[in-house]
């Protein structure tokens, strides 16, 4: 027994009430022998953190809603376990000395920050929150490779591309291609979409989710900030990536070597499996998950996306070859849009035209630093938001977005 | 240019002049900064064979057909080649010592002597002969662990499999799935197959290959041998491996890990990309041949192969569980049982009955040693030749097959 308890990792979880969160605690309960959670943090949702904390009995906690920190305090006051509020508290935590592996499941471009944090501090990155590449890619890569830590993806697309790589670290690549399912509006035209609900939106055909990842998945966003974050972690150029409509899910990306050989990663449609892979890498956790058949699926289809239709890919390869801030406009603007979008505030093909506004209207940055990330991601908020509801916002109203 | 010099890998080619053989020249060709052609034998081609040595001017040449040593060694005597003759003196060949890599690409059994001879020589192979290891897997596998040397498997399926455990070398394979076009027959029943001309049979779908490997993909025969073949190369058991039909041929194979993910590697069929990336390996080699594309292949279809009208497969199956000698009985009959369909001595369906047949009255050795496969092999030509046609054939006559 010796030997397991030397090889257990202790995991950090920023944003463990969400759908990877949650799914991330599933695997390390199903493997107390190789996985140790030590950190949990969540956004908001005081009740459910609590209960994993004394289900998982982590040393520390964080709830970023300070508001919510003496709800979680006194919950928790009977076991041994800290309790930290607010966001600084989450970027200070990841650093501490016992931590191998932070798991960013945080949503939105909030995970930067503690992101950074954890890379400074030599941790193992398990990253969830594709913000953190699509906002500051260059920078968060320059400082993995600085503090030889690895980043580890958790995204299906990206588990499947890192997977395909291994071994082959000698080779090149020629390019990578992206499956899309296509969402739930795949093949609909412009007059369909002006019409759908957000309940219309919600109803992806092959992944759960949460709901930000849903919409994004529906008008695409998902895969234009999939293929920044892909151009980042495989450092590649946007030429060098392919998006593929495949409606089963089935194939969740692929790499081309520059002998024209491809290889491909394939399953059921389930996050444990990247999630667990990220966090044993290199070690495969065996598990008793359901397998993929061919007799469930006896056709693989594929076709190009709709870029006419679904604008937001287009937008995104415009935006990768503005390079610099553009990225992070882009995902600036889209978070607002989404999120009026699910406040029933604006249609869906409305989000697009925000975010085109806001790329031709936000200050244009070749070289960014982080603190014209940190501006610029404001910034476009702001806009984004005016353009929604002419109403001038106070700045404190954006942080905690 | 110094360093590209000594990265020259010296290759021998065996059965240079069949479909393997021509193609691993053109890669040859392609990458002089790499390969270096040392050594070509064939069988009986000697026209094809003068040609390839004038062009890659190797420094010996071997033709098997004693009768033909007098044609060739004049053909060349113009040049710095020596010439040999016989089976016998390609074994000693392949031992010298300036040779790094043999591709073992003779068809059928008498491919396994030369192939030993090698491996015990040190020598690393690129396996396109899968008799070797479907006739004497266990012993080749061991004695190519005793002597350190890699058996790079050329074949499209066992390649694909090789790339997609790459950096894999920690994680179990849980099984893997070779793929199979089903042949220019997929979906026929046993009335039409009971009627299928020679020429009906050499139609193949996907691949361009020589008549033997051609009729085997058409019974499935030569599923049954990749089966028995991956069985060795990967050490797994029959229960270990899947067969699907998939009749685009892009998939090439796929292996599923423990964790339940699984890699596939994919492509147009061409057998100089597997050529190319067995002799090249670690190393993938660039090149310009055609790219897969999904445009051209908007639906990959997959579907259970019929065992009941394909009989062939599920004989290899019933051969791997006894073990011992069986896959040898199985491999000599097919050889003899291909020749006659080939020579129109008797129909199709009559190859699983003459191979069947076998399998029940060759003795069953449990643990052959060489000398038991060199005479179960004898002993079941002998058998199914008389199946065939009722007359005593002599021993010399079945020695060059």
């Amino acid at each position: 027994m010796q030997n397991a308890t030397t090889n257990i990792k202790n995991i950090a979880i920023l944003g463990s009430t969400g759908s990877i969160g949650t799914q991330a605690l599933e695997v390390a309960a199903e493997n107390t022998n190789l996985f140790k959670v030590v950190l949990l943090t969540a956004n908001t949702s005081a009740d459910l953190l609590i209960q994993q904390a004394i289900a998982f009995k982590p040393a520390h906690v964080a709830i970023c809603d300070e508001s919510k920190y003496d709800t979680v305090k006194q919950a928790l006051a009977p076991f041994d376990i800290q309790v930290h509020a607010g966001h600084k508290a989450v970027s200070q935590l990841v650093t501490l000395a016992e931590i191998d592996t932070v798991l960013t499941a945080m949503v939105g471009f909030a995970g930067l920050e503690s992101t950074i944090a954890a890379i400074q501090a030599g941790k193992h990155i398990a990253l969830a929150n594709k913000e953190t590449l699509v906002v500051a890619g260059e920078l968060v890569m320059a400082l993995a490779k600085k503090h030889s830590v690895s980043i580890l993806p958790v995204d299906s697309e990206h588990s499947a591309i890192f997977q395909c790589l291994v071994g082959e670290e000698n080779n090149s690549i020629e390019k990578i291609i992206l499956t899309a399912s296509g969402g739930p509006f795949r093949g609909k035209d412009a007059e369909f979409l002006a019409n759908v609900t957000r309940e219309d939106a919600l109803k992806h055909p092959n992944w759960v989710m949460g709901a930000k990842i849903t919409i994004d998945s529906a008008s695409l966003m998902n895969k234009g900030l999939e293929v920044i974050e892909a151009k980042w972690l495989f450092g590649l150029t946007a030429e060098q990536i392919d998006v593929i409509v495949h409606p089963q899910s089935i194939i969740h990306s692929m790499v081309q070597f520059t002998d024209g050989s491809v290889k491909a990663q394939m399953g059921l449609p389930d996050m444990k499996l990247p999630i667990q892979y990220a966090l044993g890498y290199p070690q495969r956790i065996a598990n008793t998950y359901k397998r993929f058949s061919f007799t469930d699926y006896p056709s693989l289809t594929f076709e190009q996306p709709d870029l006419d239709t679904f604008r937001n890919l287009a937008l995104v390869f415009n935006a990768l070859e503005k390079g610099g801030n553009m990225p992070c406009i882009v995902n600036a603007a889209n978070e607002v849009a989404v999120a009026a979008f699910l406040d029933r505030q604006i249609g869906f093909l409305a989000m697009s035209d925000i975010i085109e506004r806001c790329m031709e209207q936000i200050n244009f940055i070749a070289q960014p630093a982080l603190t014209d990330y940190l501006n610029t991601d404001k910034q476009t908020r702001i806009f984004a938001q005016n353009l929604i509801a002419p109403l001038p916002l106070k700045a404190e109203q954006l942080d905690n977005k």
